[in-house]
């Protein structure tokens, strides 16, 4: 069981650079595993390129760790408080991907501009507000798991609708029902993020895409009539 | 025949991310044979490193599948309304390549600012206008591709002579005599794209580019005295 | 004699696309013999993966063929007026390259703005003026190199000191003491172009450098003094 | 020692390219050996394809050449005065990377804009004053170093945790313990220089991260209860 998700978790990392999405040792992907609840995660500041399955840490909801010899992520705890309050999420992406981290740093959410973004994000992905000092002076990366959490739900978010999110100053988490998932989505906000910040600098004052626009696109994918893809059960009229 | 078309369009369909033009499975190429009037069109959601010349979906201009076993594209629809008001054309690519996307996010038409563009593109190239609520409603890929032929009937453009259009929050569609066309002017529309984009970024009032220095460069590829590259009939004076 | 200069074109022209300089066709370089007066440049709209020394064509300073079954680059006209006005340079290059094709898209000199730009062009990069209606009806590839001409005699420029020009609305021409010298040349001036526009990015009204510094640089690589390389004769006081 | 040494600083040297730090032979690293005293640096000008372990040219703190046949870099002065007035620092690395040299071109220093910036950089990468004529004329590469050194003292920064410096109108420089140490700064200065500049364009009022998320940060990487990666005695609380 643990050996399937480390074999997955350590795909999922080896993944992030090859689609460029991290540099240097800067990011870090984590499974969770349905029936134990244990989540694996990759070590801190090892490289990808000598990154092996052995490497991979388990830990319980809790952080203990259950397998491993190595110290896990320094962000492990923000990856714990979003399984606890994100149930249906079982794979997180964390990294410093260029353009995902331009707008965490100009602590602002990505509109939905186009399609693209409407394919993936059921509205604007939302910026966390910047932590206050208390909150960074204590468990920094637990609290910056629950302000997360915290906007989600004052935004009354599905964060499989919404499968991102901007930590202001920071930068971008992403996830999805799997770690091979969270990865997928993590690729997808870099490239949205850059289309957002281009078509912004054409025009500063670009508003929204119309929301009937966003719903279609995001329903052609994700809702009961979704038609994309080969997995769908029935095909658009096509007349 | 319909072999030596589905060999076209597979080969068509793999250039695309080649040269950089999608990410992902973000992109798709047609192309329709001249006498039987079939188009065959790359499978929906199919990765580019597994797609094979079988998996390539015929179907006729009303989209009833001819041979395949794929779903085909979603965006069918669109390359079919295409086909129809454009006889000319014979090879149909949509993508959301960065640049041109970003133009269309914007809902921009790109302006005419240099040479490179004028070898291509006979002015200014359309963004359609936005749909409305009832066209994305209804049938949201036939629409998009009506909207395009509205477009460049008002603007009486001749789509071999502006092989390319920006569907508003959307993205490119690019086309030509032939798939491989298509794909090469899909191509040359995200070089345009971006160096108009970085133009008006050194200057962002600029205007087009004088008429008749567009004329010459358009007619000195595709006019009746061309002159560039092997196959015309005569050469410049050089003197 | 030919054809050693013939290897060295295609050489220079291989170069191009290494140094991501040209896409598709867009760019050739000419070579001229210092004895004959032969040029040799690249065939029109001919691949660069399937260039061969055979495709070179070789003209005189009038533009008749000499030797090639090819039709010389429609660019040729622009080369020969430069190589007839200006006597010691031997090499050429026209690319469509991004950044510096953004400048002459904007119809604007690159200013100098750091020891990049000073450690090869002895001051501004100018841009030409526009060509008028009918200089662009004419003759239109010579009247672009005799604009080029014009626009460095006003300025009183010397080629070697200032190799390289924006061509308004078009593109960039480089060139040096070699075809070798201008790829490099021309290299260095896409990279250059780039630096000044993210320069101006972050600050629009940004003047340029001290004099005192462009000339000690530009001197550091290119004067009496030189001292930078293995090739100069003396080391410069490194106390 | 020279050996070793030697082998360090071409390694160094090899990964600039790598990283994508230097174009052409735009770039230089050194390392001075603890114990002698003696820097180790790139030769002037010679292509990094072809550098040797002999190439590299070992000289004293007076710029004396001890070992080597070639020319040592002519940006060799600037090392020397840092190494001078940096006691700690055993590796130096200039190049004319992109977005670091932008900033440079522009005068201005990097302001912190998020953790990327604070786990490596404690505060405001700093951008040296203009330098005078009189310093230009002068000993300018020398001048150079002294600039740096200078304004370090009147900013009060510790070299070790301002690990880089902008030179005006010029480009970076990075240090660090040894040679590798200062590529790897190298490499993470032009990672955050664009990361800053592409903030600026979203957001160009941007002001500087809060104080106390910059600290926790750069604590939580360089300080003495550190718990980033696999070398740190103790890891963090993680419930």
């Amino acid at each position: 069981m643990n050996a399937r998700l480390k074999a997955e978790v350590l795909a999922a990392n080896l993944e992030l650079p090859k689609l460029g999405l991290v540099d240097f040792t800067w990011g870090n992907a984590s499974g969770r595993d349905p029936e134990s609840g244990l989540v694996v995660i990759k070590p801190s500041g090892v490289p990808y390129a000598s990154l092996r399955e052995e490497d991979m840490v388990v830990v319980d909801i809790d952080g203990r760790i259950v397998e491993g010899r190595l110290r896990p992520s320094s962000d492990l705890p923000t990856h714990l408080a979003l399984y606890r309050h994100f149930e249906k999420v079982g794979g997180i992406v964390h990294t410093h991907s260029t353009w995902a981290t331009v707008w965490a740093q100009a602590c602002r959410g990505i509109p939905p501009l186009g399609t693209t973004h409407a394919d993936y994000f059921d509205g604007e992905i939302p910026c966390t507000p910047l932590l206050t000092q208390s909150q960074v002076a204590g468990s920094y990366e637990t609290e910056t798991g629950l302000a997360i959490v915290d906007c989600f739900k004052r935004r009354a978010l599905d964060p499989l609708d919404m499968p991102a999110v901007l930590v202001a100053n920071h930068g971008p988490f992403a996830w999805g029902a799997s770690a091979d998932t969270a990865v997928h989505n993590a690729g997808v906000l870099e490239l949205i993020a850059r289309l957002a910040h281009l078509s912004l600098q054409l025009n500063p004052v670009l508003g929204a895409m119309p929301g009937f626009l966003l719903d279609r696109h995001f329903q052609r994918k994700h809702g009961h009539g979704a038609y994309y893809g080969q997995a769908q059960p029935a095909a658009p009229d096509v007349s």
